[in-house]
């Protein structure tokens, strides 16, 4: 089959390169080895934030005096979390490519040389692609497997396993302090997993402003989970296939649960993707420019996870627009260098939202990341439950904002919020961050009493305006 | 008592007068005859919200299968209430003042002449104020009366009854249909006004784009309040003081309640503020310049309410900047002109969140606005429902978004959320039109998935980006 692009992954990246690929008059396939709509809508965004909903509703409840809940019904959250992944069932995916129209072609699309595209069904049937303007590659990622001793044997759970869970363990342990780890740690303490250790290298969410990682850590001890910071796993023991695991410490003590679930980290899906059929090397992440394409090739690019970039869903749709956006462009020989056909977002610090309790959002550089660029740096932080509005939602409201101030310029590099509910303030940070608003036209942007919002006032004021 | 700018009411715009005089070098006295700390904190925005809260939350988590509430505790919430607003007790607010340091002159604020302030207190003590740079009038405003027979003589509540109450009443009757009257309503109703209806003249919220009071109308109908839109009232009865009140509506129909609420809008505080003593007209807001300064004087000033701009709080606050660094520019004899001392924001349609369930949020101008004052408009309308992070939220998310955008610049003047929670989604809206970002600039802004916040790429997206 000759067409203008093919895609190899539907997932949100993918699909988003073939809707824009189609709206300028492209014609396009995408090859599926496993399900349309991707990791995020079945195995991670979608499943985790219905899974983690009841939980975050019941800690704001709780901070509510005359308010209560009585307690979770683990069933009900389970079949709306099923409800939000169809089911596995991704056929209003395959609808939704089909209406473009596009191509979906089910199997394992691989490279064969320049433009070629070899798609293997499960059933063993073979389908040949030839692409007239582009190649996209967007597989997507995988977990990474740590190399310790017996955890593969251990055959342990990973983000699938963890996000649609059935029957929740009474004892969980979770290795890795990412926002996987995070987030179904606490989702799955909640729903049933009454001892659920979180074990970490290093510190939580590490990425971001140390604080960020702090706060979420007392909370997630407030709440009874047992998290271990600064351990290292020397050996995991299965000895029954289905029956008690056993994760040793360095340390020499030993932790004995039901289900061991490894969240450390996600790596470019490239495992059979046939990179070295066209000259490149088969591991790590497809490298990019700013137009998502690959260096060297006129007609390959890779979006989302694949390209190593920021492995966030919105971070690779965005990344598919430009894509099927500059593909469009150059094969109507248009000029290709608009502002809307370059990634000029990834490069600054992608937004983020870990929906946790509390929430922790974040945009842009940290402060230490900000001072390694050489910027001249200035730091605002401010107690969140210093404002009317966060005290207005409970009692006991812990949280706080960081503003990072390039002050050659004036103007905010990196915002961090910690706290209830955070998550949609940050949307105004990414705007102020992207658009370089400088502080002088952000003192006039005043925000409404008394939502927690008013944060922005506080720091402002406390930078000196 | 020599000073160098006395301000007349202590309420949030009052306050931050004197908080900017003092930072920028002035001695300051504030005026107030009843609780420092103003109608906000003691009678409007933060019990209202506290009043809200159980409501508002209650209602998510009713959206979210296998969690569930049970009834609420009215003793509870009216005691947080009570927290909230420091029992009426404004000695925190005093001390504020005090420690910027500024004198708190408690009585009632006369102006008795050029930069004279008479402060008569309950005792009668009278004390005489000179201000050396400036007098600024802070006094806030009042409930609008209505002249409706035999109202007066039914002694309603007004905000400030609505907002302390103590003893909810089964039988509830609001006037009214702005944001006291949709917010009360709903929360007295929530908390045990089991009949209450709602007469409203015209509709729900008439200064924002009109889905914004339809969506409300359909929410407050479907909790089992009685809104009755396009109405008017002929008369009020209230035979028995404290006994049943009867409203008479002009179609020859009546309702009988415990309680009358009256919610018909507010009016400047200037009944006895002395601007005859100085040349001005007795009524109407005190009409002011970007510096806040009234037209024709060069040491009196207004802002907040009394000024008529914007009956917001957290305008007030914005004037109160504005008003009290350009007193002290003056005062120093620098250059008065700076950005940040004019008030740039009030002129474009202020920002404002209404906290009831589904919450209502907009800034700038509605599409009419827009086109009133001549704008090449083009109306982009997304339904929020339809943005993975609201369903996420829970079940039967019902919620709409609109961008106002002036298509001879490509820049949104007006942004309008309604929906869940969507509070806190304005302030991104307030930077982008405060900040006059272009479109262009907008679609790098990436909204972290799954946030609602991602109604922000849709409302692009609609708009062809």
């Amino acid at each position: 089959m000759d067409v203008d692009v093919v895609v190899i992954g539907a997932g949100p990246a993918g699909e988003n390169v073939a809707g824009r690929a189609v709206r300028g008059g492209l014609s396009a396939a995408v090859v599926e080895e496993h399900l349309a709509g991707g990791e995020c809508s079945y195995y991670a965004c979608i499943p985790s934030k219905a899974l983690l909903r009841p939980m975050e509703l019941a800690a704001e409840v709780s901070r509510v005096p005359g308010l209560s809940t009585g307690p979770v019904d683990v069933a009900a959250v389970l079949a709306r979390r099923d409800e939000a992944i169809s089911g596995l069932d991704d056929s209003g995916q395959v609808e939704w490519v089909e209406k473009l129209p596009a191509a979906l072609v089910r199997g394992r699309g691989r490279l064969t040389g320049p433009r070629e595209v070899e798609v293997t069904a499960a059933d063993g049937t073979v389908t040949r692609l030839r692409a007239r303007h582009a190649v996209v590659l967007a597989t997507g990622s995988v977990p990474v497997v740590p190399g310790i001793p017996g955890l593969a044997q251990a055959r342990p759970w990973f983000n699938r396993e963890a996000t649609t869970v059935r029957q929740v363990p009474e004892r969980l342990v979770v290795l890795g302090g990412g926002v996987v780890a995070c987030e179904m740690a606490q989702a799955l303490h909640a729903l049933g997993a009454r001892e659920t250790t979180l074990l970490v290298r290093g510190g939580l969410l590490g990425r971001m402003e140390p604080f960020a990682g702090e706060l979420l850590a007392d909370s997630l001890r407030k709440s009874g989970i047992d998290l271990r910071t600064g351990v290292s796993v020397e050996r995991v023991e299965r000895p029954v296939d289905g029956g008690p695991v056993t994760v040793r410490l360095s340390d020499g003590s030993a932790v004995e649960a039901d289900e061991l679930l490894v969240a450390t980290g996600r790596e470019a899906a490239v495992g059979d993707v046939g990179l070295e059929s066209v000259g490149l090397a088969a591991e790590g992440p497809v490298e990019v420019d700013d137009s998502m394409r690959v260096p060297g090739f006129d007609w390959l690019y890779a979006v989302g996870d694949v390209n190593g970039r920021n492995l966030l869903t919105h971070m690779g749709k965005y990344q598919a627009r430009v894509c099927g956006d500059v593909i469009v462009a150059r094969a109507a020989g248009e000029p290709d260098d608009g502002p809307a056909l370059r990634d000029s977002a990834d490069g600054r610090g992608a937004p983020q939202v870990v929906f946790t309790d509390p929430q922790a959002a974040s945009v842009g550089l940290t402060a230490q990341a900000a001072r390694d660029q050489g910027m001249d740096v200035r730091v605002v932080d401010y107690d969140m439950a210093s404002v009317a509005g966060a005290y207005l939602l409970g009692d006991g409201y812990v949280g706080r904002a960081r503003m990072v101030v390039d002050e050659s310029r004036k103007v905010p590099v990196g915002v961090t919020f910690v706290g209830p509910g955070v998550g949609e303030l940050l949307h105004a940070a990414t705007i102020a961050v992207t658009a370089e608003v400088p502080l002088e036209k952000l003192w006039h942007a005043v925000p409404s009493f008394p939502a927690v919002s008013e944060v922005w006032l506080r720091l402002l004021e406390e930078y000196g305006l």
